[in-house]
């Protein structure tokens, strides 16, 4: 399993956090995703083939920017 | 021009709202999009050329239901 943290930026509520965590639930690979709002922390972990680009840009295609 | 009037649901904010604009608007042919959160409503303007499944499929990807 590897475990990948992003800094996602534009996210204001649960309707916000759920919208990325379906888009990235989406990528294949993708086993778990979490979601702290506060701290605009996204947590991802994969089974070790979902690319990192993709990723990102699902977060991107979604309306939200990664920022780190 | 087209208009396509889409009921979604999900959007609890702005950061909601924001989201479901950046995905359409990445649908090609879209020249507008407008959102009102209360009444659910999305409406979409392109010219002609945006494929109606391709706007919902946007829409779904984004992490919110199109109900209507």
């Amino acid at each position: 399993m590897t475990n990948l943290i992003l800094t996602v930026d534009g996210m204001t509520c649960g309707g916000c956090a759920n919208s990325v965590k379906k888009a990235l639930a989406s990528v294949a690979g993708v086993t778990e995703v979490e979601v702290d709002l506060a701290a605009k922390r996204v947590s991802v972990q994969h089974d070790g083939s979902a690319d990192e680009g993709a990723l990102r840009s699902a977060i991107e295609n979604a309306g939200f920017d990664v920022i780190g």
